[in-house]
């Protein structure tokens, strides 16, 4: 580490300290297995895992699956998982029981909620979808209005333009809460509002939101929502998604993807589809348990830690990122990507470099783990259950060294492959 | 166990001990981690975990998720299970390397074969299938032209009636080629080759097939096929299914669940879909990579065993049970509700029983699992990684006990929930 940084008092190691010995999540830390020497700031992509995740896991493959056998699916709930999770779920998203369950991915989840949307406004063909998000949502609808072939267009707008978008062809707005790239935060309450008053139904992406910032959806009259867990809700990688639909939608949304978890009767085995009520009709087939338990723990973490103060400890967190960044990195190079006000932006803060690459790559050399998006953004998260106040310092302490030392030249960080 | 059988010697435990000592797949029982005093013959239902898949899943947990973190998915080769896994399984069912990918669940993977087989039949609207199996494929094609709404219509046949279904208004034939409940085969290669002579696409399920039966896609000129790996495969729990589709498809190929992982470039992020070449672009989504890394075992186990060993002994392990029922239960009521051609019928036989209920209910209280599909029916998996033919002996004394001590009689055994 630098060994002379001249900053203020309140930017100094041991002001962050101060702040890790007053932090209410403090104990939150020791929850979570990460290496020694790694500073993560990458659980915008990938959280963490749980040590509860993972004697859950080695508990369902060592004793449910070896021992259990079959039996499992009943006597240690395995069917009832979706509901179950989905139920935990609901109190982060600030939704009903009853009103989501956790299956498969987001993309799949999507294409249900979409064309469950759009089944209920038959008469219009319009999406309006922000084009520069993550563009999985784009190619699910393009899949499914091609799939329709009734003529559905994607209207696309970015953040400034969707007030604008929304008029009376439009069936449906599908957007991301919290843009991966930029972190900003889109109006779910205004744009929901907006949209039903046009007529339209709104369908929110809250992969990026879900354990990063409150949420509420039925504060919100959202009508169908879909999320991931293993970002903010640390799940593991590829953890099951889940998926949104508000009470009053359920008994008569469609489903495209029907099959025998979604049945009414499942082991009547019966030759024809009959939707179950509510939630479970959104369903389709057998679920990957062993991803699934993994999940529970971390989303369990998030309920225990409280959305207000996760929120606020990971504002504080981004945020002494970004005056340490100023303070010592000012003339560097690095341009900030994300809302200024930090109120505007989720759980993570990008900033642009031209030489952002070689830099994270280096980073990353020296344990502190971001990630990098083409062409030239940084990105840094700050999930607030394992992030001490002094690894931020640090974080930056080595990023500093990193463009000191130009370490970041060396050309083993040159090549550009995946930087993650 | 019962202490005085009268059998003939070819039906003594000795015989079934020296089936044992000759048996070249004997040393594949100490790869399953099966408990104590169980006799599993459930493994047409889900397969026992192997020693392998539980220690794999543990490192992939505690390595690569817990310290490689989210540099595992190129570190560790998340991104490429899809394709290695399914690889090796197209080694399994007679498919080429780049015709098989593993993901999702076969209903998912359904939607997908059977929209891409109607796209390539836009002026056809009749889909074949075989009513009376497992229905999960009946829901996903009643959500898929429900969703298309283009007037497809599914013409059930059953098994003696599929000849007389396919004629020229076929899109395609969509069969599962072992019954999940009576285990007869059908005829893959006449059956493919008489919907192809009339013009339609022959997509075959194969949940009760892949590793249990030898399988030749290619040598049976198949078009698509789907199957699970959590059966004979071994995979565990809800493990990711696979989805095969013939090379000569997959240029043209249609996929209605686009998502990121199936597109040429996923990491450009553009806005717009592009299909990625090969069977890549059947993949949608991020995949639960804790189950996909547990399944490997299960099929590398199957790989090296041998496909055609693996179904001799599995009929050699059926063939005992039914001649010992036959010799000390032939009176007791139990119907072959399988092919009595033991050659025509899958990993399992089913047994028709006034009783099946309460006797299996009392027989898993024992420790021989098997399961009931109602009203009547028993099955009995056999599957030849990890039964010995002693098994099978001590499994029909158990039985016999069951039977003749009245002890399905136990009120215990009466009240009507699920079996497993």
């Amino acid at each position: 580490m630098a060994t002379a940084v001249h900053l203020p008092a309140t930017l100094s190691r041991e002001a962050a300290l101060a702040l890790d010995a007053a932090d209410p999540l403090a104990d939150f830390v020791g929850a979570f297995a990460l290496p020694e020497g790694v500073i993560y700031l990458n659980g915008n992509s990938l959280g963490p895992s749980p040590q509860a995740a993972l004697d859950r896991l080695e508990q369902s493959a060592r004793e449910e699956w070896s021992r259990g056998l079959v039996t499992s699916w009943n006597k240690a709930g395995w069917f009832q998982l979706p509901y179950q999770i989905g139920d935990r779920i609901a109190g982060l998203i600030g939704a009903a029981p009853g009103e989501v369950v956790m299956t498969d991915g987001v993309s799949l989840n999507l294409y249900r909620m979409v064309a469950a949307a759009l089944a209920l406004r038959p008469d219009r063909r319009v999406i309006v979808m922000e084009g520069s998000n993550f563009p999985t949502d784009n190619y699910v609808v393009q899949g499914l209005i091609g799939t329709l072939g009734r003529g559905h267009e994607i209207r696309f707008a970015e953040k400034d333009e969707i007030a604008g978008a929304i008029d009376a062809d439009v069936a449906a707005v599908v957007l991301t809460q919290v843009h991966y790239k930029s972190s900003h935060i889109l109006d779910m309450a205004g744009i929901t509002a907006q949209a039903q008053a046009a007529g339209a139904l709104a369908v929110w992406d809250l992969c990026h939101s879900a354990g990063a910032i409150p949420i509420d959806l039925n504060g919100c009259n959202v009508d169908f929502a879909v999320g991931c867990t293993y970002k903010y809700l640390n799940g593991g990688p590829g953890s099951p998604g889940f998926q949104f639909a508000a009470t009053r939608h359920q008994a008569t949304m469609a489903q495209p993807l029907t099959g025998w978890w979604g049945h009414a009767a499942p082991f009547a085995f019966d030759r024809d589809y009959a939707a179950a009520p509510g939630i479970g009709r959104m369903l389709t087939g057998t679920q990957p348990i062993l991803s699934m338990v993994a999940a529970e723990a971390g989303i369990d973490l998030a309920a225990s830690a409280g959305i207000a103060r996760a929120r606020a400890k990971s504002l504080a967190l981004g945020s002494l990122f970004q005056d340490l960044v100023q303070a010592r990195l000012g003339d560097a190079g690095f341009a900030l990507a994300s809302p200024a006000d930090a109120d505007a932006r989720g759980g993570h803060i990008a900033f642009d470099h031209p030489q952002g690459y070689p830099i994270m790559k280096a980073l990353i050399s020296r344990g502190v783990i971001g990630d990098f998006r083409a062409p030239t953004t940084m990105r840094f998260g700050f999930s607030p259950l394992y992030l001490r106040f002094a690894d931020i310092w640090d974080a930056v302490d080595v990023l500093a060294d990193v463009i000191e030392t130009g370490l970041w030249r060396d050309p083993q960080f040159a090549a550009v492959d995946a930087v993650t």
